[in-house]
């Protein structure tokens, strides 16, 4: 199995200007390892290609990149209001990208709206899946339940693609607005419901976690087969997941089912860019 | 200059169990690299060999990579009772660290204190600095003063070394203390006082961010100049400071000065083991 750092993407539709699509907590490396990221030195100042990021979740493999960022400035970030109030008033870390006042603007984003950032738009779409076990039951009261997580349709210069690293559900209606992407990327975290239950000898299922497993009739690969026309690309991959091993069985069906799986480096390419 | 990942040590008094020296925001990609650091499949479960993690202060730089620990236990941690307050009280995210019962196990160690873990004996001294940033004026009532930030020194079959990532001053005492020891690992992060503030044009002295410089006449350098005994080296070294720069004059006279910069990988055998 290749090794692969924790799921990060960034979009671009002018090759200058980044939105970061969560930040993990490999955040660090992977700028390091990708050029396009690179701070340029403009002026004297130091100058991030990166102009925001759009927090999926506030699950820590979506959020805790964040204080990677903590030098860099200006940043557009954009989350539900509940998502960014776990994080700006549960994690006084957090108050580190708000040492200027011009450091990081937050914008609320929930179900069903759409922002604007470095001239793409996104829209955010239900995906089921529940607040991360860090906050407690306590802080939970008035948190709307579906602004927990999010997936995200992106489109730019009339091509499309959808982001969505944690789904437990996806409506019908979204599978049809999905058919008309030209990428998808997709949680491909769990093979099956149960699979680190039967590691661990206990936990819970992929579904409680928010994750619906790749495998099984009402997994992923039979929900999305009839979405068929964009590149179908899974990504947020456990690895405990044994598609992972190119030589085995899974791996195979994966494939012959149409999708791919992502690795470290992958670019694609969408439109008329 | 070569990259470096963010400070990180890790000790071993008998090359199964290890204490970790702080968490660095990058423990995850530093771990992959140190097969020492890797789980033992022993008994179908993952057993690591990390023990546990000593914290000097609540700087992000020093608590980041508890959170890359969260799927590891039982873990013991050490932290200030403030630091602990800090993290615990005022940071949600570390409550994946308490998921179960046994996860994790705090214990307080104040200046002056020894504690043992893993074997090894460790005091806490006191080394100036300051709380961080993000621990804002509101939540600052109660913290004692000299408990924001400390350095360690850890002894185990006769040998001694001190770890001190964050020394804004060091009392004349402890200087003494310092040379009965085989190894110094000490906070280099700047080569002078204005060093930010010359590059950024605003903001704070090294001294005034918790770091005694490394050159002038109240440098390290010459501070410490009287401690004979230990191996010199410096460690936490911001990429601001001219002395990572080889083929400079900084780099010459720090070396002329008997000190060390150290790498990622350095590992350093003091006594007997």
């Amino acid at each position: 199995v290749r090794a692969r750092t924790q799921t990060q993407v960034a979009v671009t539709s002018d090759h200058e200007s980044w939105i970061l699509l969560n930040c993990s907590p490999d955040l660090r490396s992977q700028i390091e390892t990708t050029p396009e990221l690179h701070s340029q030195p403009t002026n004297g100042l130091r100058q991030s290609p990166i102009a925001g990021a759009i927090l999926t979740s506030a699950d820590i493999d979506c959020v805790l990149g964040l204080l990677h960022l903590r030098e860099q400035q200006p940043l557009e970030l954009y989350a539900t209001a509940t998502v960014c109030k776990i994080i700006r008033e549960g994690n006084s870390l957090f108050k580190m990208l708000e040492q200027k006042p011009e450091q990081t603007r937050w914008t609320p984003i929930e179900p069903g709206n759409l922002i604007s950032a470095a001239g793409i738009s996104f829209r955010a779409i239900p995906t089921g899946g529940d607040y991360p076990y860090y906050v407690q039951n306590g802080s939970r009261s008035g948190l709307a339940e579906d602004s927990a997580v999010i997936g995200l349709i992106a489109g730019t210069h009339g091509a499309k693609f959808a982001f969505l690293p944690g789904v437990r559900e996806i409506p019908n209606e979204t599978l049809k607005l999905l058919d008309s992407c030209d990428l998808l990327l997709m949680d491909g975290t769990f093979w099956t419901d149960d699979e680190l239950i039967r590691i661990q000898g206990g936990g819970r299922t992929a579904r409680e976690m928010g994750h619906m497993p790749v495998s099984g009739s009402d997994g992923s690969i039979e929900r999305f087969r009839e979405v068929r026309r964009p590149r179908k690309v899974f990504i947020h991959i456990n690895n405990t997941n044994p598609m992972l091993n190119e030589n085995g069985p899974e791996y195979r069906q994966v494939r012959d089912a149409g999708w791919e799986i992502a690795h470290d480096g992958d670019q694609f390419v969408i439109g008329d860019l």
